[in-house]
């Protein structure tokens, strides 16, 4: 059965990052669904309006996957929410995939306790903002047991394609980056 | 002056190309007018719902540059618009920037005439359509004289700094290369 993903949109969200994290894991056969953080019409941090498919507040169960896109305000937004960040430690708990980007992991993954006494990314100095408890790594895509981490746009691709490894196997994410072209390095 | 940008979104549109112009332009300070081909809602070839500035048929005049995404059937779409066909052969011979990726190049800068005699690029595959007037390359991004084009997702980045650079310059792109966090090779 397809994986249930949700990529979770805050308005003021990075929009490369959201966009590539649900094209690429639709393209991987996920069941993706993009869930508005207060309803469903959304706005970009530089002005894309996206259309989620649901509101977060509609959405029931815990999901095989969220997903947290950066950019200011969203991820922000994404860490005042106190439903979200009841998620997202459900989702820890469960041992169940956790990826964030950009500002997400400082903005929203800290603050809800899931980083603790791990090594985690985020976009350069964001990191201020990690308590000591949390190992920072400039890497640009780092996997620390169920949390996924990344560093911004230009890491949106190698992050979206660790997901896909982490659901549907390395063969399959090696597949999809080849169709996308990505640069090897 | 703020240069103007317009993307143009066909249903069915490859969304991290389409997406990554429309945000790397605008970080760059272009006026980026989202035009949706035959409307003012869009749906991407993976199911994401844009809601574009304007209807194609709204746009007044000619801007500095045009940006056409690709993905299917988007980028078919794009192709059999006679409206669409007219502005390419308007911005070409008005020497005006005229971008585009993966499908794009061969389903609408092909049949529009305007890749005669020049060397360009498009999703592996794709060339077929060149016609022998036409000179493939396997760059990854190719610029021949107002004419930049691409060959995917994964080189969607590439190719928006590159319009960047052609719009505004070589230190701009080279500066949101580095914010964007874009991975040098």
């Amino acid at each position: 059965m397809a994986k249930k993903v949700i990529v979770i949109l805050a308005d003021g969200f990075e929009e490369i990052e959201a966009v590539t994290a649900i094209d690429v894991l639709r393209r991987a056969g996920a069941d993706v669904v993009v869930a508005g953080l207060t309803g469903k019409n959304t706005a970009g941090a530089h002005g894309v309006r996206i259309e989620a498919d649901v509101a977060l507040q509609d959405v029931k169960g815990l999901p095989d996957a969220i997903v947290l896109p950066g950019g200011m305000p969203g991820a922000k937004h994404l860490g005042e929410s106190k439903r979200l960040g009841e998620i997202i430690r459900q989702m820890n708990q469960a041992k169940k995939l956790v990826g964030a980007i950009c500002a997400a992991p400082a903005l929203a993954l800290a603050p809800a306790g899931v980083l603790d006494g791990r090594k985690a990314t985020c976009y350069p100095g964001f990191e201020r903002s990690f308590s000591k408890a949390i190992t920072f790594t400039e890497e640009r895509v780092v996997v620390d047991g169920n949390i996924v981490t990344s560093r911004g746009p230009g890491s949106a691709l190698e992050f979206s394609l660790q997901l896909v490894e982490q659901l549907a196997g390395k063969e399959k994410a090696e597949r999809l980056r080849q169709a996308l072209l990505v640069s090897s390095r």
